[in-house]
């Protein structure tokens, strides 16, 4: 299991590379909230993701040969973005698997960085991935079932302890694991006393299954509009974490992503991505026991969307 | 001429009603504006503009017998939010002289707070102003031809020094000159070392034309994108300071503007008003002296837009 020190070497590892990203108060969503809102605000970070945290270390962590030889990845998302942004700036070759279904606007934000690209069918791209690595000897970086990878995730919570406010809750958005498995061994074990509650999408609760059978289990994949959040099995080294520290983990549905996404636009100021706002909209349907004088952080994760994508938000209200 | 010492009575006294709002770094926008960048963000303040900094000072200062008479405000946009606000806060009638060719979000905006609301011409509002306020008794809040006003905004200028970022140019939005005029007091005054610059539409340039001529001159009136940016004459009071303290005025077209707004939302994350993002627009066009390793703080004055305003963003290219 990560440790804290692992969690502090990672800090200084990335720290050239990583931004220490604002941390706002965002009293505008109080009412709608019922609690006194903050964002830690991870669309400002390099690469528009937290995602870059843990492949940074993760790629920072790998030896000479390692390193000469290059690195792989399967992400479509924000970590290939992530993988290929650090691998130009270390001068490493890399590779991004991406299914044939990904959109251009993906795909180009991966090749902008300089990463190779090999597309795949959604089922292959694991084994594609497997095989290319084998094959010309490239260190795979995982998208969150590491611990070098948690431990990057991790700084986050590092970041919020340093800002010294009291906060009753830290919501954070939950796919993999590997961002709630860092942030909650950060906070938890720096003698964080508010509560840590991961959010899914109510269409995939691979987290609240798994807690329930107390080991990782695989849900139906399921389609959501949370794009970044559409693993279907927790990772096994995420799961015990999470088990250890994590307090609760909640549910919400696509409709209310997306309501909670343009009140963050209109009232917050702040585009995020609709997996990124999941935790607004846990607050926005009650699913969290808050009062009005408690604080809560939401870890906005990713802020990386076509403008295209807006015109979802056209007619909903919130 | 308002004094440094007016500025900090004004944080004082609208401390209870007014956020001290986040600085935030914006590397993602470096590249592009060719030096390093941070955002003071107004547009996260209550009633999302600035305004309510100059509104509240001024209300605040009012006798008893003023307060019991009410108040009364000629403004459509952020500077009518921003009293109907203070009087709902503070228990005073207020009305404001909206005209009728008022979008009908922007009067929704007023009327929520609780103001009454007057209709007239656009010719007209300043005479219907006074005539009420002589009628009723009511005290005029102006927008920003007033030292308690022009305090106020100056309360931001007190922040940026508190955030110990050694700025080379603090870059603000000017339209009567309120805000500009209270910045660049509480900057230089406090010792502030870098340029302080102001950035006006380059359909209206009243500041940079006044400032050639040595004294406030009217330009003619011409229509803008940038709604919150409109007065065609510096204010008295205003001028005299921006004379003083004021390194620089430039101008920004209105095509840039928008290239600025797509820029700091899909860059920045951050939803702005077009009018707020003139400052951006005069780093995009190079027309601030500014080197690559430089620090340049924008203010963004304020966030009050509707959704179908984003249309308008659509075939931009940035």
């Amino acid at each position: 299991m990560i440790s804290l020190s692992s969690i502090y070497q990672a800090r200084d590892r990335v720290k050239p590379y990583v931004v220490n990203t604002p941390l706002v108060r965002l009293q505008n969503l109080d009412e709608s909230a019922g609690c006194k809102v903050y964002a830690k605000l991870e669309n400002m970070q390099n690469t528009k993701a937290f995602k870059l945290r843990g492949a940074m270390n993760k790629i920072l962590s790998l030896t000479d040969a390692e390193r000469e030889a290059g690195i792989i990845c399967s992400s479509s998302g924000n970590h290939g973005q992530a993988v290929s942004f650090a691998a130009k700036l270390l001068g490493i070759r890399a590779t991004v698997v991406i299914p044939e279904t990904a959109p251009a606007f993906k795909v180009e934000a991966i090749r902008k960085h300089g990463a190779g690209t090999e597309f795949c069918t959604v089922d292959d791209r694991f084994i594609v991935t497997e095989n290319l690595a084998r094959e010309h000897g490239y260190t795979i970086v995982p998208p969150f079932d590491d611990e070098l990878i948690m431990a990057g995730q991790g700084t986050i919570g590092l970041e919020i302890m340093d800002e010294d406010v009291p906060f009753d809750h830290v919501l954070v958005p939950v796919s993999g694991g590997g961002l709630i498995g860092g942030v909650s061994t950060a906070l938890k074990a720096s003698g964080f006393e508010g509560r840590v509650t991961g959010v899914e999408p109510e269409k995939l609760p691979r987290y609240t299954k798994s807690l329930e059978a107390g080991e990782p289990v695989q849900v139906e994949s399921a389609k959501t509009i949370a794009d970044a959040l559409v693993v279907n099995r927790p990772g096994t080294s995420n799961f015990e974490v999470v088990q250890k520290h994590v307090d609760d983990v909640l549910n919400v549905s696509d409709e209310t992503m997306l309501r909670a996404q343009k009140m963050m636009l209109m009232e917050g100021k702040i585009l995020a991505e609709v997996s990124s706002c999941i935790g607004l909209g846990a607050l926005l349907d009650r699913k969290l026991d808050v009062s009005e004088d408690e604080t809560v952080c939401l870890i906005i994760s990713g802020g990386n969307l076509g403008f295209e994508q807006l015109e979802l938000l056209e007619d909903i209200e919130y």
